[in-house]
């Protein structure tokens, strides 16, 4: 395939800051001979698409069709492609672009690097805006699209490519898959059950802290979490002392660290995944060598690395499906918490040119 | 040497929270088999000499009898004490014992265990109250004790066992020795100006940080920086965004810590050793695989080498030496920042029974 106009797609974008996603047709750039053009199947609901269609950060370029949770079917490959043909089915995440010039690219981690263009509301190579996977057709550089593995269900795969690899690519750089390591999760939502299951699929002690009560069968039930630990529970937190090798706190309120930072063992580690706005913490709380990093996303070898593995274990998120037509409500639920844990939208059965 | 009575000693003591030290006649513990017994020559100021003099923790068993940066000669050694011999020159930091038994301490790195007995002002081996290094004699168990090395004069060794220990154990222990590295110092005190000396030493880069413009002279002429910043200057700190290896945060106050994680590389750390009650940061500004942490003091391995480095490179600080008498107005210049950088008690010299 050699380069060719730019063609036509139609999606659901937000035009103003109320962020209602209306439908919206729009032209993808000219393809090249390293892209992959797919017909988009399903799209995951993550935060960014509240923070992005309600210009929280103030960067949107109206109008944005977001959606970065994206699998489909391949229809075109170009001319250069030889991993993918039409017809495989794949996914692709938040990256649409690196720089491959940095350390983190060159090291195999590119979706680390800060030089990188996301799949939406960013400058593509041409100069146009990227659209998101709200849309039927998505094109993509062949190094930033990933395999779906068989065994994995399309819709089950899709919040793997956000919620799934921001936790994953913690776990494995800081040897969380090591069996007798204790984990604390902090912040149930889609991307925290997913640490979860991660951590039970590497064979580690997980415990769950939620603010509230209300969690805790679902936890220990239903996730298979080892433990469960209010975290408003003062007493119960002291008690923990030095108990843990890592925490991952994926929520996104102003939550206290100390309590958890107190928790960790010498050495231990935790990680932030959540975007809070500011978080505060005692600096004498980390004077055993205990770390706090943080970590969004993570690389396309470590993308397919993990995908792989979640199709061997049965290692997948808990899902609701909706249709296109529901995505308001949908994100409206997600902003109340009201998701169990993620929404995805079937793309391929909802979305119609209107 | 076999146990004996607990001996007599004078020194200076802080009787209640207003913190004045005024002469103070005590005894010290029996003396074990494992126990060295060492006359006071030197002792630094710290600012743990503020915190355990006014009780700003709380913690305080009066009177205290502060002092932890401790060079003296050897009078006595136990019968299993093969390492040191009457006339040693020896030093003493903050630990005077730790559990044994713990991670850190099994790694060789003791001085980094949460079950540590501080060298004053806390329980001692036979439940008596541990007593500082203002005072005419010491007594330690042989671990916890180092060699001067023949070339570090005694006044200037003695900060290097609280104020350069602090900083060369993250350095250590993070890389910082690995010349290309490019490090910032942000507070230039007593902590902050070791950090300065040690990089420098190692071959790295090394950028002072600080508020105010009056620094900069001595930064780079007399300390050997090679760069200075003025860190309220917020386009300077702009312009540094992703160059950083490392930051050695020194400084007590509560500085906001986002330009500086900006400024780091992707997998750099911020180490904090000073002791601010409460820092604030945007968890974003850690996505790149960056870290904060902190860290205390050091184990007694990296202690004796730090002193023989120091000997041998002539690494040392820059002090000004007082007599005893003079330790409240040193003590009340320090918290004004009036130091440069460091004060030294010359015990040998002015300490008198009265």
């Amino acid at each position: 395939m050699e380069p060719k106009e730019g063609f036509d797609c139609y999606g659901y974008a937000a035009h103003d800051p109320k962020g209602v996603l209306v439908p919206f047709k729009f032209k993808r750039r000219n393809s090249g001979p390293d892209d992959v053009v797919f017909r988009v199947t399903h799209c995951g609901v993550c935060y960014a698409e509240v923070t992005w269609t309600r210009n929280f950060l103030g960067d949107v370029m109206y109008p944005v069709v977001p959606g970065h949770e994206i699998v489909g079917v391949v229809t075109e490959v170009g001319s250069n492609v030889s991993k993918y043909k039409v017809g495989d089915r794949v996914g692709m995440g938040y990256c649409a672009m690196t720089c491959q010039e940095c350390d983190s690219c060159k090291g195999g981690i590119d979706g680390c690097t800060t030089r990188r263009t996301r799949c939406f509301n960013d400058i593509d190579v041409d100069g146009t805006i990227t659209r998101g996977g709200f849309s039927n057709l998505m094109q993509a550089d062949q190094r930033y699209v990933v395999k779906i593995p068989d065994s994995l269900p399309s819709d089950l795969a899709a919040p793997l490519l956000c919620a799934g690899i921001t936790v994953y690519t913690p776990m494995i750089r800081h040897g969380m898959n090591q069996p007798g390591k204790r984990l604390g999760v902090i912040g149930l939502g889609g991307v925290g059950h997913m640490a979860v299951k991660f951590g039970k699929a590497f064979g580690i002690h997980v415990t769950v802290f939620s603010t509230s009560v209300s969690k805790k069968e679902e936890a220990l039930g239903v996730l298979g979490a080892d433990a469960f630990v209010v975290s408003k529970d003062e007493e119960a937190m002291k008690a923990l002392s030095n108990t843990f090798d890592f925490f991952i706190n994926a929520a996104s309120a102003e939550i206290p660290l100390d309590p958890y930072l107190r928790a960790l063992k010498p050495h231990g580690v935790l990680v932030l995944v959540g975007a809070a706005r500011e978080l505060k913490f005692c600096p004498v709380n980390l004077f055993d060598m205990k770390y706090i990093t943080g970590s969004s996303v993570g690389g396309m070898k470590l993308m397919q690395k993990m995908l792989d593995f979640c199709g061997e274990k049965g290692v997948v998120p808990m899902i609701e499906t909706v249709d296109i037509q529901y995505v308001n409500k949908a994100i409206e639920r997600m902003m109340g918490n009201d998701v169990h844990y993620r929404f995805v939208v079937n793309i391929e059965k909802s979305l119609k040119p209107e």
